[in-house]
């Protein structure tokens, strides 16, 4: 079994798209981080204070929270991608007034409908 | 692009190196542990309280780390596997002795060498 890591044109495709995520996070665009999740029951979001099972739950979260707050600040990224289909995307940030480390996890597939985010954790460093 | 979800016997495969994963950790089995993750500097494990970027570095983290106090239970599992070669693990967690709630995500990736994590995300919940 062999995956070419980081094929340069895999890697551009998942990097704009995980440009398109933040940009959509920061900016409470909640109809662009919908659908850059896997609508699925078997996707999943551990946040930083919630354990969301399936894409409804993921969604029905997103639409309850203040729009507010949102502003971070990216400190580290690494984009890996695995032969042409999956990759992953995981991030140190600090939101604006915290002095927590936080870091985001995104584990990316490739379906018929373009790049998806199928699971993801957000949590911050005490 | 056709990713069949939890083909029986893919789910089974990392099902089985899951189990000895964990066996692994709570026993502190640091050679096993070693071994089931990708001898690659792309991966990465983000820790309740460290950043560990590369292969190397996660194997000196756990060298050092005490080999008391990693027993935990697991509280909910989801194993979920992508076509052939990709899989993700999640699960809920508590460490004994501790009222918070621990989250561990994995990406694995099947290799020559058999499956191995190229990502993790280890965080408690406050």
């Amino acid at each position: 079994m062999i995956h070419a890591t980081n094929l340069p044109k895999v890697h551009a495709e998942v990097s704009a798209v995980f440009a398109q995520y933040e940009d959509a996070l920061v900016n409470n665009k909640v109809e662009v981080l919908d659908a850059l999740f896997w609508n699925s029951p078997h996707t999943l979001r551990y946040g930083t204070g919630e354990n969301l099972y399936g894409f409804e739950a993921i969604q029905a979260f997103r639409a309850a929270r203040p729009a507010q707050g949102l502003a971070r600040t990216v400190l580290k990224t690494v984009i890996t991608t695995y032969g042409y289909d999956f990759a992953t995307t995981n991030i140190e940030f600090q939101r604006e007034g915290s002095s927590k480390m936080g870091r985001q996890s995104q584990t990316w597939l490739r379906t018929e409908k373009g790049w998806k985010v199928v699971a993801a954790h957000v949590s911050l460093m005490p």
